[in-house]
C-alpha cells in the first residue's frame, strides 16, 4: 500500500473510532442510562467530538491530503483508494471552514435548544422555546457564511447531509412532486375512506416484538453483528460494520409503530452491515447521504413492507400470532396498513401525504435562513401551511412547530433528505424489479436474499465512496428523480381507492 | 479557587471522562455487544485508553503537579484539594516510570493470554495458556523491576490495586488468618452438615431478579443514578457518581447466585454513588482501593445479607415469592444460605474457606515472581495446596489453576485484595455496631437508612482521598486487623455448627 494512504487510513481509523466510541455513549444514553448519567455523558462527549473534531481539521491531516493528491489522480477513480482521498478531503477542507469558537457556541446553543424545546412542550408554550430557536437559526446563517462559494446559504447546511446536492436542485423536485401529491390526496379524499380501526386494539407487546424480530431476521438482518432494544425515538447506529444496532418503540394498542419501525430500522441497519468491510475504520463505512439512508429504510418499511407480496407471505402467520385479526381479511389488512388519512404528525404520516410534511418544513428552514421568516412567526406560518397542505389545522403548537426534536438540535436542512429518501426508494425499486422480474413472487415465498444481494452490490457496500446523486445515476441511469415514486403512489393508492 | 488546582482539575476532568468513555464501552461489551462488535470494540478500546495514559503522563501534568506542591503542602492535609494533588502525585510518579513500549506489549499479551485462557479452558489444556501465561509473569516481573525503591517485587503490583500497601503487611496479616481459618474448618468439618438442598431447586428467574431489586431497593441503592444488567460474570462499574450501575447473573436452579451476587455488586455500587459529589470527574471518585470497595461488596453480601436480622425482616417475603420454601423454616434457611463445604471453586466458596482460596493464589503468584515457581509447574503445585488447605483436588485444570480470568489478563497481585476486603468488612461491622447499638434491630425491620449513613460519611464520602490503612485507621481506630474477621467467622459458625 502507498505509505500516504497507510497514514491517512491510522488518521481516519482513529478518527472512526473516536465517532464509533461517542456513538456507543449516544446508544446507552437513549436505551438504558438512568436519568443521572446525563451531566457526566454530556461531558463525555463532549470531548470525544472535540478530540474528533481536532484530528479531522489537524494540519497533518491537510498536508497528507494535499500530498496524496497526484496519486490518487493517477489511480481508477471509483478505487477505494482515490474516493478515500477525495471524500476525506471535501469533508477536511468543509470542517477547516468553521471556526472552533463556532462549534462551541453551536453545542451549547443546541443543549440548551433541546432542554427548552422540552421545556416548551411540557407547557404547551412555544414562547419558551423561541429565544434558543432564534440563536440556532442565527448560527446556521453564520454556518452558512462561512461558505461563500455555495450559491445559496441552504446549500451549506444540506450538503452536510447530502454531499454535493444544491438546494435548487431539491426545490426542483419537490415543485415536481407537490402538485401531484396534493392532487392525488383530493381524489383519495373524494372516496369513502379504508377502515383500518383493527390496527387499533391490544396486541402483547412482546408478541409484537417477536415478530417484528422475525420478520427481519427472514428480510437478512444478521443478529451476531447487531442486537434490537427499546427507545422512545427509535434509531438505527453503527459502530463497527459488524455492530450495527436498530431500536424499535411498541405500542401496545397500535401494531403499526412496532411492525413498520422495525422494518425501517432494519432498512437502514441492512446499509449499515452491507459496507465493504475494506471501508472499516475509514468514515465511509457510514453510507452515501442521509436521503440514501432513508431509501433503505423506506424501501423495506413501504415498498416492501406495505406491499400485497409481503402480507401474502406474513399474514397468515401474524393472524397465528395475533387471533383477534383471524375475521380481517388479507384485503381488508392490506388496505387498513395503506389507509391515506392527512394528519399532524410528520412521524404518523402515510406514503401519500408524508412528503407534504417535508416540503412545509423545507419551506420554512429557507424562508428563516433567508431572512424572509422569523422564528417568533412560526406557529402561524406552520399551521397557514398545514391547512393549505393538508387541510388540517394543529390545535396546538406541540401537535405543530414544535412536534420535531430536529431544530431544537440545529438540524435545518436535514428534513428534505426524509422525502428525498422516499423518492430515491420507488427509483431503486423499479430498477431492482426490472433486474430481478419475479421479486414479487420471491417476496410472496418469503425469499429475501436476491434482494438483499441486489442492495448489497448496487448500493450498501459502496459506503459513502459516492455521493448521492452519483451513486443514484450509477444504478438508476438518472439523478433523482421523483417520476418513479409518483408512477408508484398513483398505481398503489388507484388500486386500493378505486381512483 | 487557586488557579493550578483548576488547570489541574480541567486536566484530570478529560482523563476521567476517557476512562468513563471506556467504561461505558467496556460494560456494553459484557452485557449487550453482539460477537461481531469485539474486533471494533478492541480498537475504540485501546485508543482511548493511550488518550488517557498520554494525559495521565504528560509533562504538563507533572510540571502543574510540581508547582502545586507549595500549595498542598500550605493547606489542610485532609482537605479535597491537597489530598487530590498527593494522590495525583503518586499516581503521575508511577505511571511515568513505565515505558510506553511495556504497556503495549503488556496490552498484546493479555488480550492474547485470555483468548489462550478461554481455547484452553474449552481443550481442557492448560498446556495451550502456558506460553501466555510465562510472558505474562515475564512482563509482570519487568513491571516490577521500574520500581527498583519497592522492597519486594510483588508490592509494585499489589501498590497499583492497593495504593501504600506492602506485600510484608499482607503476608503477616495472612499469616495470622490461615491458622484460625483451616483450624475453623476442621471443626466444622467434624459436625455433621447443614442442609441447603432447598436452595437448589427451580426458581422463576424473573421472580428472582424482582427480589433482588427489591431488596437492594431497601438498602438505599438509588436507581436514577443507576441500573442493573445481566452479565456472565457480575461487576459494577461507574460511570459518573451519578451513574453506577451493577450487573448479577441469574441460575434457575440455585437461588444464591442472584441472590448474594446482587447484593454483593449493590456494596459496590453504594460506595460508587456515595462519593462526595465535589469528587466527580477527579479521579478520586473511584473508592480508596480493591479491598476498601471489597469490604463494602462483602458487608452488604455477607455481614447483612447472611445474617439472621436480614432474613427475620425478608424470609416471608422470599417464601411469598417462593411458596416452594414454605416449609423451610427461617433456621434451616439461614443455616442453609450459611453452610460450610470446602470446594474448588473460588467464586462459589462460603466465608469460612473463601480466604484460603484468595492465600494460595497470592503465595503462588510471589512464588512467580520470585522465580521460585515456574509457569509449567502450575497446575501440579494448584492441586497440593488445595489439598493442604482446603482437603479437596480439582479432577482437572478448567476447576484448578484455570477457574480465574485475572492471570490471563495480566492481573498478578489482585487476588489479595479480595481476603483484605472481608477482614475490612468485619472490622468495619464491629465500629459500625458500637456507633449504632441497635443495628440488628434497625435490620430486623428492614431499616438501613442508619448503616447506610454511617458507611456514606465514614467511607463513601472520601472516594479516594485516603490510602486504604490510612481509611481503615482513621475509622476503627487500627489499620487491617484480621482479629474482627476471625471473632465474627468464630461466633457465626460456633452458633450455626454447634462449635
Amino acid at each position: 500500500m502507498e505509505p500516504k494512504i497507510q497514514q491517512l487510513k491510522e488518521i481516519l481509523g482513529e478518527i472512526s473510532d473516536l465517532n464509533h466510541a461517542s456513538a456507543v455513549l449516544g446508544w446507552d444514553q437513549q436505551t438504558y442510562m438512568p436519568a443521572g448519567g446525563a451531566e457526566a455523558r454530556g461531558n463525555q462527549l463532549a470531548l470525544l467530538g472535540k478530540l474528533s473534531h481536532e484530528r479531522g481539521t489537524s494540519p497533518e491531516l491537510g498536508k497528507l491530503l494535499e500530498g496524496l493528491k497526484p496519486y490518487a489522480e493517477s489511480i481508477d477513480p471509483d478505487s477505494d483508494e482515490a474516493r478515500l482521498v477525495k471524500v476525506t478531503t471535501r469533508a477536511f477542507k468543509k470542517a477547516t471552514c468553521v471556526p472552533t469558537r463556532h462549534i462551541i457556541d453551536f453545542a451549547q446553543i443546541t443543549t440548551l435548544g433541546q432542554q427548552s424545546w422540552m421545556e416548551a412542550r411540557q407547557a404547551g408554550n412555544y414562547s419558551i422555546f423561541q429565544p434558543a430557536l432564534e440563536r440556532i437559526v442565527e448560527l446556521r446563517q453564520e454556518y452558512a457564511s462561512f461558505f461563500p462559494d455555495f450559491e445559496h446559504p441552504y446549500d451549506s447546511l444540506l450538503d452536510d447531509f447530502e454531499p454535493g446536492m444544491k438546494t435548487s436542485e431539491v426545490k426542483k423536485i419537490f415543485e415536481a412532486v407537490r402538485p401531484k401529491q396534493v392532487e392525488l390526496i383530493k381524489a383519495i379524499a373524494a372516496k369513502p375512506n379504508v377502515d383500518n380501526s383493527f390496527l387499533h386494539q391490544p396486541f402483547d407487546e412482546k408478541k409484537q416484538w417477536d415478530f417484528g424480530a422475525e420478520v427481519i431476521t427472514q428480510f437478512g438482518y444478521d443478529w451476531k453483528r447487531g442486537r434490537q432494544d427499546k427507545a422512545a425515538h427509535p434509531f438505527t447506529i453503527g459502530f463497527s460494520v459488524n455492530d450495527v444496532r436498530i431500536t424499535t418503540r411498541v405500542d401496545p394498542n397500535f401494531l403499526n409503530p412496532m411492525m413498520f419501525g422495525t422494518f425501517h430500522e432494519c432498512g437502514h441497519a441492512l446499509y449499515g452491515q452491507g459496507a465493504d468491510p475494506n471501508l472499516e475504520r475509514t468514515g465511509l463505512e457510514e453510507g452515501a447521504s442521509l436521503a440514501v439512508h432513508e431509501s433503505q429504510s423506506r424501501l423495506w418499511e413501504n415498498l416492501v413492507g406495505r406491499s400485497m407480496p409481503m402480507w401474502e407471505h406474513f399474514y397468515p402467520r401474524l393472524q397465528k400470532v395475533f387471533p383477534q385479526l383471524k375475521d380481517v381479511s388479507l384485503e381488508a389488512f392490506y388496505k387498513g396498513i395503506n389507509k391515506v388519512q392527512p394528519s399532524l404528525i410528520r412521524v404518523e404520516a402515510d406514503e401519500a401525504t408524508y412528503n407534504l410534511h417535508i416540503m412545509l418544513r423545507m419551506e420554512i428552514e429557507i424562508a428563516l435562513l433567508e431572512g424572509q421568516a422569523k422564528v417568533k412567526d412560526l406557529p402561524e406560518l406552520w399551521n397557514s401551511k398545514m391547512k393549505e397542505y393538508l387541510g388540517v389545522t394543529p390545535p396546538n403548537d406541540i401537535q405543530g412547530v414544535m412536534q420535531d426534536i430536529h431544530w431544537s438540535s440545529g438540524m435545518i436542512g436535514y428534513f428534505s433528505t426524509y422525502a428525498l429518501g422516499n423518492l430515491v426508494s420507488a427509483q431503486l425499486w423499479e430498477k431492482i424489479n426490472q433486474d430481478i422480474p419475479d421479486l414479487a413472487e420471491q417476496i410472496r415465498k418469503g425469499k429475501f436474499e436476491n434482494l438483499l444481494a441486489w442492495l448489497r452490490k448496487n448500493i450498501h457496500r459502496h459506503g459513502a465512496k459516492f455521493e448521492p446523486q452519483e451513486l443514484v445515476k450509477k444504478v438508476t441511469g438518472s439523478k433523482i428523480d421523483p417520476a418513479a415514486y409518483i408512477r408508484y403512489l398513483t398505481k398503489k393508492y388507484s388500486e386500493i381507492y378505486g381512483l
